[in-house]
């Protein structure tokens, strides 16, 4: 077997000819779904309930092709939303647009939301997820890596300890923030290298801009990861390489620069909404 | 149906539950292949071929479990390498290593390698493809898109006119290439409104770096269209907006910046060996 990805259902192997000898590449590939044949799928014989926790169960199906079937019922409209295809915006965010439409937004945010955080900070949750903590900062394994045999699904999470202010990479300073930024990178690259073996030319470092949480972070996964949805694309991803590097050159870069957003229809409605009213895009050809 | 993905064979439904009438998301996913029963799964009895071209076939399985096959044989070394699994490697290239590795590595190809850029670009090649032409650029459409009636396919490039001196977005200097950029963006992405009633909101400008080929472009995409591998990821692309930014604030930013780089370490084997003698990465842990 040379390869087998889960994701896509598809494996490569290594095959010989029966006649020749010689080697053969042979691709396994499995069929998607047929639009028209989805509700026949749902009439196989034998499926069989194997998880079950209030609205949401998961069924296998036991006939010859293999299938698992997750039920959501009785489903909310997020629920629908959250599997229906997404449409995305791009949205160039001038200075003057992070200050109208972006600022207010995050001042808005009740302190709630980010609980969670500050109880990892605080050392009340997820303490045996932690693999470094200065004074600056804490470094924690990303819940999303659950099988630490896989080196490849690698994904930890830098919290910066400086709470409120910081909120995101606009909040940045060169003067303020460069130095724990040069550190964070040295000292959690080394952390992965004595306890993962994964050297550091194989690890992405980056912030996210918008940010899933606005308390500032950094991801430290692996290059070859899979990449989860957009994680890892710009308008989205910025290098922490980078951030040093615009940091060194203007301090109050960050502050200046403009920034590309990917923006979801659904999760950041009133955030296109603003920026339509500002003629700061369009959403029509 | 909500959602369909022939790629990660992965169906979404909207159902309804049998009793209740209550709303339920229905999510059927194919299994993957299980490593030991991939032998097994070549038993399978009636295959049929359904395609032959010298090394490569294609042959359906027409058993209750639809699968195709694709076999290549013989075998060469380079479609066993295409198929296993790709290492990659990130690497932050200063201007020094710039000069010490990438150009003298640039400078190496030979001409006839964008032979076919320039039969484009001397009208002999992919005419009917051609959507604008300038004195600076011409945009036409990429081979990937072929489906026109899908707009989130949308594929489109930008060859700048310039030969041998603008090769990469190393190249490029403010005093000398900022006008051309930005009438590049402006009459591309009306371009792209009028014939494919597609805003300028859903499209991503960018280049990428190292590029597939060493002339000078700037891909055109759908924001919400299918990532072809690592082609919207930091590491691999750099928006134009961020070039005609960074050209705007100093003209000579790409000769002084650090840039990172994805190295796959079969495809630029050469590279990541230089810079491993020049200390600049390790590829052990």
């Amino acid at each position: 077997v040379l390869n087998n990805n889960p994701t896509e259902k598809v494996a490569v192997a290594l095959g010989r000819h029966r006649k020749t000898g010689e080697d053969a590449v042979v691709i396994l590939n499995r069929h998607g779904f047929e639009e028209d044949a989805i509700a026949d799928e749902l009439n196989l014989s034998g499926i069989k309930e194997i998880f079950h926790n209030s609205r949401f169960s998961r069924h296998q199906g036991t006939s010859p092709c293999k299938l698992t079937i997750e039920v959501i019922c009785p489903a909310m409209g997020k629920d629908i939303l959250k599997y229906s295809p997404q449409e995305w915006y791009v949205l160039r965010e001038t200075p003057a647009i992070y200050q109208a439409i972006t600022k207010p937004m995050v001042d808005a945010i009740p302190e709630a939301d980010i609980q969670w955080v500050y109880n990892i900070l605080d050392g009340k949750k997820e303490q045996d997820q932690v693999h470094l903590k200065t004074e600056e900062f804490l470094c924690l394994v990303d819940y999303k890596w659950q099988d630490k045999s896989d080196p490849k699904g690698l994904h930890l999470l830098s919290l910066v300890r400086e709470r409120k202010t910081l909120r995101s990479i606009r909040d940045l300073e060169g003067g303020k923030h460069l130095k724990m930024l040069k550190t964070m990178k040295a000292s959690i690259l080394l952390e992965i290298n004595k306890r993962y073996h994964i050297p550091a030319s194989q690890v992405l470092c980056y912030f996210h801009y918008y940010p899933t949480f606005w308390h500032a972070h950094v991801h430290f996964t692996h290059i070859s990861g899979p990449s989860f949805g957009s994680t890892h694309a710009v308008g989205k991803a910025i290098l922490l390489d980078d951030v040093i590097d615009n940091l060194t050159m203007d301090p109050k870069y960050y502050q200046k620069a403009s920034i590309t957003l990917r923006l979801s229809a659904v999760k950041h409605s009133k955030a296109l909404e603003e920026a339509v009213k500002l003629n700061a895009l369009s959403l029509h050809a």
